[in-house]
C-alpha cells in the first residue's frame, strides 16, 4: 500500500504490527489505550508530541510552550471521560538554557498543581526542541469512546469554536493587536475540560476533543459509529468578535476547519438534555447543542437551508 | 539553582514537580516508573527517545533505526526484571517516505514479535526525526530497582562489555572494515536481556542497564544504594578482538566508559551463584562474575593493583 498521509500510516501500521491483546480494550485510532487492570478498573494512555511549527511557535513563551504540551495530552484524556494521574515527558532540547526550562516547567507545574498529576518518568536529549508527553489516566466511571454514538443523539461542543484558529489567522493581518492578544490565549493555553469530561462519562455516548476542527473530529465520531449528523450552523458558539473581524469568506473555515480549540464534541441521548444544563450550570462552562445524529451523512444547515464546504482539518503530512 | 547536566536537570524537576504519589513504588530515577495495580502486581512504564546523533547515525538502515528504538526501551524493562507487553510510539518524521517507513516498521516488528508486544498507541508528526517509544511491562516476580544492592553482593554483567563502543570507535580509523561490520551489529541491533531480568528477577538484588557505559550505570547501583564497589578488571568480559585492535591507550575506555551495549549489570547475594550458573546455560547468554560490592568507594583492581581512571560516562548536556 501507499501511505500519503497520516490516516494511511495509521492504517500501514494496524495491518503490520499487532495493535491488540486481552486485556486492551482500545488500541490505536481512539484518543486513548484503555488496558484493563481489573473487573471494573482501566487506565487510559495518551502519548503526544509537540513541535515548533505545528504545535507553537517562535512568539509562544517556554511557560506557554510547556503549558499548552500537556494541555493538549490532558485534552485526550478528558475526551475519554476520564481522570489524569500521571505523567511521563520525553524532552529533547538544543541545549541546556537554565531561563528556558525553568519557565517551561512553570507552565507545565500549572496543570500538575491544578488537576493534582504527578510527573513520574522520561527521558533528555540534546537535539531539536521537540517535547513529547505521556499522560495516564484513570476512569471513575464508564468511559467515553469515539464509536459509541447512537441515532438521534444530540451533538454537543463545549466553549467556543474557532477562537484557536482566530489568533492564527489574524496573525497573518498588521491589524488587530488587541484582538490578537484576547484570541492568543485561547491558542497558546487552551483549558483541557478534564471536569466536564468527568461529569459527563455517564450519560453521553461518544466523545472526542476537537484538536483537528470540529468537521474533522466530529467526522471521526461518525464514521467510528457509522452514522450521519445534521448540524445548525447558527447555533454554533462562537465569540462575537470573530464575525465581526474575520473575513466573512473565511468564517466557517475559522470555526468549522479550525483545530486547537480542545474543547470537547460529544453526543447524548435527548433524556439527559436537563443534567447536561446543570452540569454546564455548576462548571460554568458553556455547552452547546449544535445538532443531532442521523442515519448518513454530514450535513450542515443555515436557518434550515443545506450549506456546503469544501476545506478539510489538519493533517501533518497531506 | 544552575541547571548544568542531565543530573541537575533530574533535580531540579524532582524539586519543582511533584514526583510521588501513594501508587507509585518508584518515581523518576531509575529506569522505569513502577505503577502499583493492586496487591501484587504492578506495571512498569518506560519512555526513551532516539535521535540521530546521540542515538543512530546516517549509516543506520531504516529497519536499524526502528529496531534499536524499540530494544533501548525494552532494555529499561529488562533491568527492573520484568516482561514487556504494550508500546506507545510517538514518530516525528521529515517526511511520508513509503520506503523508510516500511523498513522502519520491519525493525520495529522484528522486536514486537519476539517479545509478543502489542502497540496500542501513537502519535504523527512532520519535524526532523525523533522517535519516542514508551514501553509498559508488567512484573511476574519480584521487581528489581538500583537501589537494592547489599553488601558483599557478587555484581555480574551479561554478554560482553565495549563492542558497541568499539563499533564508534573503529569507524573513526580508515582500516578495520570486516571488524567494524562484525562489531555493529552489537551498535546497531543490541539484544535487550529480557529474559535474563526475568529469570534473575527473584534472586538479584539489585540491577540496571549498560547505556551509559558500566563505569557510570554500575555508579547509579551503588550511589543509590549507599555502596561501594570492587572489581576485578581481568575478569570483564570483553571480546577478544578488542583487545587485538582497539588502542591500548583506549581499551578501558572502550569497555568501561563505553555506553549502548545494554547488557544488564546486577548484584546478588554469594550464594545465588549456581542458579545464576543455570540461567546462563538454559538461556546460551554468558553471565559474568566481575567483583563485589564494598562498604564503601568504586575502586578497579587489574590482577589486585589499584588502577585509576579518569574518563566518565555519557550525558547528553555535559
Amino acid at each position: 500500500m501507499k501511505i500519503k498521509n497520516e490516516n494511511d500510516l495509521l492504517k500501514y501500521i494496524q495491518k503490520t504490527i499487532c495493535t491488540n491483546s486481552p486485556n486492551i480494550i482500545k488500541s490505536i485510532g481512539d484518543d486513548c489505550a484503555v488496558l484493563k487492570i481489573n473487573k471494573n478498573k482501566c487506565l487510559v494512555i495518551t502519548t503526544d508530541t509537540c513541535l515548533e511549527g505545528p504545535h507553537f511557535t517562535s512568539d509562544y513563551l517556554p511557560n506557554e510552550i510547556g503549558y499548552k504540551s500537556l494541555a493538549t495530552n490532558l485534552s485526550d484524556i478528558a475526551a475519554m471521560g476520564c481522570t489524569p494521574k500521571y505523567i511521563l515527558m520525553s524532552l529533547t532540547l538544543p541545549k541546556l538554557e537554565n531561563e528556558w526550562i525553568k519557565s517551561f516547567y512553570k507552565g507545565v507545574k500549572k496543570l500538575v498543581s491544578k488537576h493534582k498529576l504527578t510527573l513520574i518518568g522520561g527521558d533528555t536529549n540534546r537535539g531539536p526542541l521537540n517535547i513529547s508527553i505521556q499522560v495516564i489516566g484513570i476512569n471513575k466511571n464508564k468511559i467515553l469512546y469515539r464509536n459509541g454514538a447512537r441515532i438521534n443523539d444530540d451533538i454537543y461542543v463545549t466553549g467556543t469554536l474557532g477562537s484557536a484558529r482566530a489568533a492564527l489567522m489574524l496573525a497573518k493581518t498588521n491589524k488587530f493587536k488587541k484582538e490578537i492578544k484576547f484570541f492568543s490565549k485561547f491558542l497558546k493555553m487552551p483549558q483541557p475540560r478534564i471536569e466536564i469530561g468527568e461529569r459527563i462519562s455517564n450519560i453521553a455516548n461518544s466523545c472526542i476533543d476537537i484538536s483537528d476542527g470540529l468537521m474533522k473530529d466530529l467526522r471521526s465520531i461518525l464514521d467510528s459509529s457509522k452514522l450521519g449528523a445534521s448540524i445548525d450552523l447558527e447555533k454554533l458558539p462562537v465569540h462575537p468578535l470573530i464575525r465581526k473581524i474575520i473575513n466573512p469568506k473565511k468564517y466557517y473555515e475559522c470555526i468549522l476547519g479550525g483545530g486547537e480549540d480542545y474543547e470537547l464534541c460529544f453526543t447524548a441521548p435527548r433524556k439527559s438534555r436537563p443534567t447536561i444544563q446543570k452540569i454546564s450550570l455548576a462548571t460554568r462552562i458553556r455547552i452547546t447543542l449544535i445538532g443531532k445524529t442521523t442515519k448518513e451523512n454530514m450535513s450542515f444547515l443555515n436557518n434550515g437551508r443545506l450549506q456546503k464546504f469544501n476545506f478539510k482539518g489538519f493533517d501533518h503530512f497531506a
